[in-house]
């Protein structure tokens, strides 16, 4: 747990420089605009700690996998976001001494994300061991005016000494992947070329010949007097430019650099150096101010319909705008080829690919927070995947266009290897079904269901029909060789969250199949004839699985049992380990976690959240009761589930703790692992234990419902929520709850069993939150 | 399946090159003597298919291990037994042109493995590409008399041509191991040095630090002349000497080579080098006829004692006789240190370590076709190991000096990682206590129990208490998170053959300290105090265990389970399988693998064969049909288990198919993997398929029981036995069974409940085979 940030409702602040904890710094004050993303590092060398990462979104490597014994229906590869060209260089030497802040001596050192602007800034007043000093100024974005572009505003000031300083401002192309196997370079084929004040390099990824190209335009002025730029030497991996001028005290310089980065993926290869200047060009036209008013005013219009503010906890009111910021600085929707990696664009670790994480808990943050397009296109993504999905169900021995979609992928293929996980995890099948229901039943896009869920659904029951076998023995229907969520177990039979999911989806697929029927047969038939669809066979197959499946249950806790024979574990509670065993994961052998009864992840809880309206309270009560106390919240995703679910219980304390075990798990580095990158896709968690926790909002049948709860720590807190086309904000503090229509078409409300519509602005529907 | 070897009785020939099938050859031609040996490269330069290999037992090297996902508890690396100097080489050019077996025009070849003998033998008549025409005679062996020596014998007669002949007699350290992770070379610290006619080289492991040295002299006579030798050009990696000299037809020269080899394990490092040219003076001395009369006595002795022929059947002579030869030249039970490696001295597969193949196969072979204390030496490595047994155990959190044995290991230490194998494939602690049962059993050696077994024996059980439960819901204790025998199925609860095991292990070990109690107190007294041991308490909890263990049954079919639940996977039989889909291993995803219900060794069986004595007959039956129609026996050691409970079954012709399945194993790469190296393991299975299969042996009381059977396919069968000093011979013939007294003191038979003793030469025990 580190503490070292300062709290502020609308930025992030490090007062003073810590070196020391530099890495995780880097991760908390990354940017992205949904197509590019950085790591915070320095404009300046900087010979301590640091993990150097550049990202565009969908520029990936198919690292070789290191593995120690194969299994067949392993994948060959592990897609790997790459660590692409770091444009962020501005090299200073000043009367020979490198700027570097691990060497200097920091008199005062401000940085800053200022999320309302979706900006970076520092401020740092330097002395260098020949007695000069520098204040230091500089601002970053990455703009979502135009994503392809980056910009840097970077001010020097000599407040000490005369001093000969020298600017390098440059693009570096010379990097690799810190997490690479055999520490493999994954970039050849090297261009790179400067004109007179634009210098411009590219490189292509090997194996997936991926180009990118870079281009830069410095503008450097002395006291407003621009000066005259050299081209760096010639490098094969580096470009730029740079001035030497003498500077006295008092003297100002400035370097603006606009840099756009273009990917393969948006343009046809042999344009692409033409195109990047172009986007320069008309950058440079514009002007750095352009932009950042530009980024001001798009943040603004954001913050405007997503933001939510908590009265009485400024902590926890910095720490939910922070989930929100980065998420929507890793994902904007525009492009379906995208998706959320667990890392974001804020490290390499999980390789940047996408996990069941997604259609679990980023797809209903998206929903409620951006235009329905960006929702969609999440799960566009995945219906685009749907031929390598139902591929690799073939190599796995199923048929009939059975589709196992992989449980970590780039670009469809699966690219994991632990047999426990890749052919075992396949709830993550039953997470993608889910995902089709539930934005059909926020967005009302029934649409969709037609035009790409239906494919999807059918491929995924005919997995888990596949999948399910009929036991001669219990006769009835059972599901072996298993992972659920909680993968401190491996390889069990009937994981009831597994089982009941499966029969979900086929539940779901049926029901949709009859409703695409009555709405548009002629669109089904034109379906059903493209996949091959024996709707008579295959459906009465379903109906017949789910009539007869096998659910384990336990008679003395009336409870879902997590799977077979989980009662023959030893029974013990968290509560009564001791400090030394927790984290189980670092304390405890492999083989201990998983002979345990700890749960790393909510399981058979998990399910209770998504098909709550499928129980009565008492058993969520009683699951909660039994499970919550055999948990270690190992994951990221853990907490928030529970908080939900404690919420809904009316278990205020255990939901405020849940809640703040997610709400800064980053800002305050508590897993010690925030070096490595941001928890994006749990930072949506965060925003659903608020949302859907402590608002206990719900969409039946079309209609908001809400449940509001406040945790005592709070005076009040806000949200507003996008639903079909309408914006409307939620206030709920600890005697009142308000209703708010802030734009869009008439939204109805349903609190405690009354509805009430809101039309327009005026229309607010209050009432006493208990 | 390959055919292309010519049957014998005792020698295994090629007659005709078969480069193609070279590195089968190399495995299948390989010798050893216990200490070194070889695969069987050729002398000269061979540009063709061919596997490197010559090792030294117990030079070992730790290779990092290749692992996508690090689970606590793992071991940091895998040990290789190393590919070490290549002393093989004579390396002629005839000419200016180097012979070369894949370039030359090959007119004759012929080369033999001649069990009897110990040796290796080719001869073979070249053309090369100048019209030259050569026959070329090799004689090789791994000294029995001495084991740090090889011996070359090296003929070449010129046939056709005049020939200007150059022979040079190396030794090459420069080698890698093809299976090294990350491409690794194991060695460094060369030191070469060559003297008039005596040269000698020495390499260090990296990490490891073993030290070995090889020396080699070499004489070679032109029709008897001496011829003066040249030394080869310095390098650092490889030394010897040359001649270059004119050659007519008709004309013969011979290499001679004698080469020693030492390493660190048994000679003070600054010695070795005196050490390797004292060896080789006494070995030039005494002369190559010497030591191949010596091999040729030392192995008629071995094969007096231990021969099993087979009248009727050649194929499945040759095929016994190949099996025992290897397993001898293997391992010679002089070096506590050593063990028997999967692939012996044939290849680097399964890194040369240590599996419970050893305890489970290769101990009752030793056992009775060597002098005991082989066998205790195999039981002492695994005592010396106890306390790394018992660190390893610590590390995955048990306590109190339980011991768990690493699954594979060189020194000691666990270096397998995969956690279903590592952690869970636990059953092979319960085989190396059954090892200690089975040697005392059989060789009568109480001394050990006090002496070494019982401190084992009482680790081992440490751990079982330890790592079964009582399980509240069943009130029963149970064993979860297992691997059984059947790799086919991972962490599985109760699997039926662990349980069993542990609870015999626990039951054994109060009955070995009752017995020691009462033979020698003190002595049980000062085991007891050394290791801390609560008898009272201790043992109580291991009784209640005993008591209350789980056993899975299924009361249908009423079979002993393989684990829980077994009976809700499809049932299907491998008959039903296509040819397609055999074998599993390559034609089947792991996933569908480990679902199904098939098996891929002896599982329940392998208890049943253990403890057959505690289980009736028609129990075993119904076992045996139940398990036996699915198993799909894709393990080599699978199919002698299996051939030994028909024959008690009396199933000949399940016996004898099964007996077919792993005589010929190699001599016919019916695995299409003999190119790896030879499958030493399963040879003892082999043995015992004969001995204890047909022959029905076993011992009880003290009294060698048998129960003969012979297959339809075979006249007669012999086999000598060692057992406590004496040796037996049994011959059974299809209406006759004979046993005989060879040597040593008066032995019991008990053959259908009758007893006879044999006490000398003349004494027979003869009755009608049924």
């Amino acid at each position: 747990m580190k503490d070292y940030l300062i709290v502020h409702p609308w930025k992030i602040i490090e007062e003073g420089f810590h070196p020391e904890f530099n890495k995780v710094s880097e991760s908390i004050f990354s940017l992205g605009n949904g197509r590019l993303g950085q790591r915070a590092n320095f404009e300046e060398h900087f010979s301590g700690e640091t993990l150097q990462g550049n990202y565009i979104g969908g520029v990936y490597y198919p690292d070789k996998t290191r593995v120690g014994w194969w299994k067949n229906g392993y994948p060959e590869y592990y897609a790997k976001v790459l660590n692409t060209a770091n444009w962020n260089i501005i090299d200073v030497y000043v009367n020979g001494i490198r700027v570097d802040l691990a060497t200097a001596k920091v008199i005062e050192f401000h940085r800053e994300l200022d999320m309302k602007e979706g900006a970076l800034r520092r401020t740092c007043w330097i002395e260098l061991s020949d007695g000069t000093q520098l204040k230091i100024f500089s601002e970053r974005i990455n703009s979502l005016e135009n994503k392809e572009l980056g910009l840097i505003y970077y001010k020097i000031n000599v407040i000490e000494g005369a001093a000969e300083v020298e600017c390098r401002a440059e693009v570096d192309f010379d990097v690799r992947n810190e997490d690479s196997n055999y520490e493999e370079n994954f970039w050849h084929q090297y261009k790179a070329e400067t004109r007179k004040d634009v210098s411009i390099i590219s490189a292509t990824t090997k194996k997936t010949g991926f180009k990118v190209t870079v281009a830069q335009k410095v503008q450097i002025l002395q006291n407003h007097v621009v000066q005259s730029l050299t081209p760096l030497e010639e490098r094969e991996r580096q470009v730029g430019h740079f001035v030497k001028t003498s500077a006295k005290k008092g003297d100002e310089i400035i370097v603006t650099k606009f840099v756009s980065m273009l990917s393969s993926l948006n343009h046809p290869k042999e344009d692409m150096n033409k195109n990047a200047l172009e986007v320069l060009k008309s950058a440079f036209n514009n002007g750095y101010d352009y932009y950042l008013n530009a980024q001001r005013q798009i943040w603004s219009d954001k913050w405007n319909d997503i933001d939510i503010t908590i009265q009485g906890d400024e902590s926890a009111q910095q720490g939910i705008r922070f989930n929100i910021f980065q998420l929507h600085q890793t994902y904007s929707g525009d492009d379906y080829r995208l998706n959320i990696g667990p890392k974001g664009f804020t490290g390499e670790r999980y390789g940047g690919s996408t996990y069941w994480d997604t259609e679990a808990y980023c797809l209903p943050f998206y929903m409620s927070t951006a235009e329905q397009s960006v929702a969609e296109a999440l799960l566009i993504y995945r219906y685009k995947h749907l031929q390598k999905a139902i591929e690799n169900a073939e190599m796995l021995g199923f048929k009939n266009g059975a589709a196992l979609y992989p449980m970590v992928t780039m670009n469809g293929e699966e690219c994991h290897n632990e047999w426990e996980i890749t052919f075992e995890e396949i709830h993550r099948n039953g997470a993608i079904a889910y995902a089709i229901y539930d934005y059909i039943n926020y967005t009302g896009d029934d649409q969709y269901m037609g035009e790409h869920g239906l494919e999807v659904l059918i491929a995924i029951s005919r997995f888990w029909s596949q999948r399910i076998h009929f036991s001669e023995k219990r006769q009835l229907y059972v599901m072996m060789g298993i992972t659920g969520p909680n993968e401190y177990e491996n390889n069990v039979n009937n994981n009831w969250y597994t089982n009941y999911i499966a029969c979900w989806t086929m539940r779901y697929t049926i029901q949709s199949i009859i409703g695409l029927k009555e709405e548009n047969p002629n669109h089904y038939q034109a379906i059903s004839e493209r996949i091959n669809f024996d709707e008579g066979k295959e459906t009465a197959h379903w109906l017949d699985i789910i009539d007869k499946m096998y659910y384990p249950f336990d008679e003395e806790y009336q409870i879902h049992l997590q799977q077979d024979n989980y009662m023959d574990k030893e029974q013990i509670l968290v509560s009564e380990l001791g400090k030394e065993d927790l984290p189980l994961n670092q304390n405890w052998s492999w083989d201990r976690i998983l002979r345990s009864c700890f749960i790393k992840q909510a399981d058979v809880l998990q399910g209770l959240f998504f098909f709550q309206d499928e129980f009565d309270l008492e058993t969520i009560r009683r699951n909660f009761l039994f499970y919550e106390p055999r948990t270690v919240h190992e994951s990221s995703l853990s907490p928030c589930i529970h908080s939900i679910l404690a919420s809904k219980l009316d278990m205020p304390r255990k939901a405020y703790e849940m809640y703040v075990r997610t709400a800064r798990l980053d800002l305050n580095d508590y897993n010690n692992d925030t070096e490595d990158g941001l928890h994006i896709t749990s930072m949506a968690g965060t925003w659903m234990s608020i949302v859907k926790g402590f608002g206990g909002m719900v969409v039946r049948d079309g209609v908001l419902h809400f449940d509001p709860k406040i945790p005592d720590q709070w005076k009040s807190f806000s949200f507003k929520l996008k639903f079909r086309g309408s914006v409307v904000q939620v206030f709920i503090s600890n005697n009142r709850t308000e209703f708010k229509h802030i734009s869009g078409p008439e939204i109805k409300i349903k609190v405690k069993e009354k509805v009430q519509s809101l039309s327009n602005k005026q229309d607010q529907y209050e009432f006493e939150t208990i």
